[in-house]
This record gives structure tokens, sequence and C-alpha cells, in this order.
């Protein structure tokens, strides 16, 4: 709160990008006294923060603070910071995001089923061969994830026909989606497509590695959860056994994907720059100055993280 | 008619996976004496003919032929046979027809959308570099062609969120699609992808053409009409000039596609073998056997060609 009783909302964006995002805020302005990293003025003062990419331990400078606003969807390096104060963490809900991340499942998960990657390789040949895949209601899909992205992916699916099955950690209700929280392998059994939309915990770290791979047949992996999901060297073995046919990553331990990382120049994998869904300032910044609102006013926020779970 | 009183229903499909189609008309023995050619018998004695790439003329033996039913939903070879009778032409209806080219259509479409040309670009290069590519909301695509086919691939794009644009010679009516029947550049004009679901008429033939590309910039095409509809030789040029960003094509004045053909060999072209949509004998061959009731019953048919608009 400054001097004059105002809250004080500081906007601490550790990327070149932010210009979007404080226009987006703006309209906060009614409600709190916006400050821009550096000029937090007196750390006691401060509020709330929006915050991204800053630097460990930066955040346990304000011991005031009341609520921390993470422009991610996914919490998971923000939840290694160990001197991330009490306050809730909120993360970002962008309807967009969840568009965007549902459009980009939807085009891979159709361009395997329609066998786009085989009549590529057969152009190359200059080889015409009809193939007759069945259609998407006889083809099984498995997201694993189902909170809102996944929620919305497994949706998109289903409203294209497909047969999906969704598994989540609680058990959850989609129309047109067979849920379960049991053991993976008896989701996968049987699904050609696999989507992995998971938030990152260390209950789901490695959860795409050779066991789970061993319940495939020559299966199409998707990952647009985070890297960590994936046991890298797991893949190409994977891929080289039948148990995969090819594979889609827009999520890498290291990013940027190192130059002299093989999954780049396999043919059965596609490389995409974890592009799958951006957030889109515009959206997501009134989702932002709505909780603001919230928060001033004394009501319940949305977003909240649970710190146990990890999302 | 048989010597015994009984309708019959001569099966006369020139090409070699006529035994499926044999099993799903099995339902229509109850109604009619089915033959199979060349066992045709008394040609006088034929009522009805299911008819699949026959010879030119053939059709002009059976002076007492009352419906012809054609295994495809395109009509406009079986209308150049001069010695086509009198009887009404019957086009299929078949569900999975829709739905498997509404399936292709989306994921050329998404593909499209979703930049995933440019990221194979940048994959081969090792080149990691986010694009922001809009919503589906805000990425106009024409799909020209309204009929049940092509209502159904602008009905899937809708539902993705696409801004479509319909395009037919009568007007329709199609929830979630701005539709139209004017000069086909005002429906061009801002389309980033355009669609061509077309019936092949004299109206249509080559309707793809130079000036038809030059309403376009960036844009790129998808066709599942007919070979007929697009002037080959303007599509390189349009791709060279701009007009174009990249075409896909699933059919071709000559199909097989020739292996010298350029198209084969053009990165900007992906080349697909007649297979955006095939029809399976199941779920087709019951809507045969229910006109063939109707028939027999003397009810109007499903599906009547209209000769005057060749589709």
């Amino acid at each position: 709160m400054n001097a004059q009783g105002r809250p004080v909302l500081l906007f601490a964006y550790f990327r070149p990008d932010a210009e979007a995002w404080l226009e987006a805020l703006q309209p906060a302005a009614e409600l709190v006294e916006i400050r821009r990293w550096p000029e937090a003025g007196d750390p006691g003062e401060v509020d709330y923060i929006v915050a991204w990419q800053h630097p460990p331990g930066f955040l346990g400078r304000f011991p005031a603070v009341k609520a921390i606003f993470w422009i991610g969807a996914g919490v998971d390096r923000l939840l290694l910071d160990p001197e991330l104060p009490e306050a809730p963490v909120v993360r970002m809900l962008d309807e967009s995001l969840s568009v965007g991340m549902a459009e980009y499942v939807a085009e891979r998960v159709l361009h395997y089923h329609r066998l786009m990657p085989i009549y590529g390789d057969q152009q190359q040949r200059r080889e015409w061969r009809p193939l007759q895949p069945p259609l998407a209601r006889d083809r099984k899909v498995a997201v694993l994830g189902l909170g809102e992205i996944g929620g919305a992916c497994a949706a998109a699916l289903a409203s294209l026909g497909f047969d999906v099955r969704g598994w989540s950690r609680s058990l959850r209700s989609l129309p047109g989606v067979q849920t379960a929280n049991g053991p993976l392998a008896e989701t996968l059994a049987g699904c050609e497509i696999v989507v992995c939309v998971l938030p990152l915990t260390p209950q789901t770290r490695g959860i795409l590695n050779a066991e789970t791979f061993a319940a495939l047949t020559g299966a199409y992996l998707i990952n647009v959860g985070r890297g960590g999901h994936l046991v890298e060297a797991d893949l190409i073995p994977a891929l080289d056994a039948g148990r995969l046919a090819g594979a889609t990553l827009d999520v890498f331990e290291t990013e940027p994907l190192p130059a002299e990382h093989p999954f780049w120049g396999d043919p059965r994998i596609v490389v995409t720059p974890h592009a799958a869904a951006v957030t889109h300032p515009s959206s997501a910044g009134a989702g932002i100055v709505a909780n603001l609102r919230r928060a001033v006013a004394g009501e319940p926020l949305v977003g909240v993280v649970d710190r146990t779970r990890g999302y």
C-alpha cells in the first residue's frame, strides 16, 4: 500500500515483450498504483506482483505481498523457487491459450489419423497409392491431463468424432470422453495417438518413458505438456522398436532445443519451438485485472495454485 | 423383371474390389434378383443397375432400366456417356464420405492455419523460432461448394472456430457460415485458405484459374473437388507470384498423377492420391438398398441427379 493508502501492483516482467502486457493491465490503474520493475519503490509497499521469468529469489524481497500473478499456465518453474512467499500464486487462465492448444492438438491428431506422414513419403517417391484409414470414430486417442487446457483439447477431439480416452489424477467428467484415473497402461491400451497435456509435477515428471511406451504399438505421441514429461533418451528406442510410429514434440528438457540434439534430424519426429499455444496479452490481461478486482474487494481469487498438487 | 415377375438388379462393378459391395447389397436380395455382370441374362429383364467404372456405352444395352445407382458422389464422368439411358441416375450419398472429407479438409486447413509447413522448414534448418498465428476465429476460410459434402466440410471448419465463407451456385444457409452466390472474387477477398468441394460441371470446370488466384494474396489452396476444377498450368505461376503460398491437391486432370508431373516435386504442393474420402461399402450399400426399397415400392428416390445442373 502506498503513502496515499492505495494498493500497489508491481509489474515484474523479465522478458523483452513487456509493453503489450503493461498495456493490457492499464484498466487496473483505477484499482491500484502500477509500478514497473526496477522502479518498485519501497518493497514493503508492494501488495500484488505480476511476474514472469524473474531471477530466483526475486519474489522473496516483498514482505507484504498478498498475491502473485504468474504469466503462464504452468507454474512448475515458479514453485521451484525456495524463496517464494506464502502468498497465493495465481496461474494464468487465458481462454486463447486453451483455444490455441486445442487447435494445435487437433491438427496433429488429424495429421496422424489421416496418414499424412505416409502420403508425404509416397510423394517423395512419386508413388500414387491410396490408403484407407478408419473414420475418426474408430480411432482411439488418449489425452493425458484434463485440466482447463487438456479438457479443451479432449473436447475438440471428441467433437471431431474421435474415440477419446481421458486420463487425469482426479477423475473428471467430460461429455463424449471416456475418463479414468487408474493405471495409465489401461487407458493407453489400443490407443493409436497419445496426447500429453499434463502439468509437470514430481508425480508426472518422466511419465512418458519406456515402460509407458511398452503399452503401445505403432502409436503417435504428441507432447505439449512440458519437456520434463518425456524421458528423452527413451524416445528414439521406442520409435526403433515400433512401439511408436512417430512423435510431435513442442516442449523439451532444454529450450531452445540445442542444434546438435538428435530430435531435430529424425524424420519420425516433428519439432515445434514451444509454440503450440501462445498467451495473448489482450485476453489474458483482462483475466488478471478481473482477479485484481476480486483481490481489492476481498473476494476469492480464481486460478489459485494448490502448492501440494503443484498446479 | 425376371420370368417369375421379380425385379432384377444388375451389379456392374468394373474394378477389382467388388466383393465388399456385393456383400453390402445382399439385404436387397429379398426385394430383387441380384445378377452380377457378366451374367446379366436377358438385358431386357434388368430393372436396376448398380454401376461403377463401366466402359462407355455399356448402360445403353439395357432398354428397360428404371434407375441407375452410381457408386460415387460425383457423376461428371457418368453424365459424359452419350448412351446413358433416360432412367433416373442416383448418385451415392454416403455419410462416411462426407465425414471422411470433412476430416481431411479440417486437417489441411488446421495444418496451414497453424503454420506447420513453415515449422517444417525451420526444423530442416534446426531453427528455433516461435511464430504467433492468429486464432482460428481470426482466419478467413472460403469453402466453394456447399452440397452434402461441402456443407459437412464448412460445418466442421465452423465448429473448429474458423471464420468460414461459403460459396455455391444456389444460395445456401448454414449455421456459423457466411454464405454467398455472387461473384467468386467477393467471397475470396481476404481469405487465407480456399477449399474447393464443388461438383464438376461445365460452369465449374477450370474455376481455379489465374483470374481467381488474382483475388488472393499468400493464400493456401485445397482442392478435393475434381482435377478439372483447376487449370493446372496456372498453379505454379500463382505460387511463384505469391498469390498462393501453397496448395494441397487430392484430384488431378489425369489420375494416377503421371510420375513426370511437376506437382510431385514442388515443395509448395502436397499431393495425395484421390484419397480425401473413401466410400465405405457397409454404410453406402445400406443407402442403395434403402433406395431400392423405395424404387420397388414406387416411392421417390433420394439423391437423383439433376442432369441439367450436372449434380
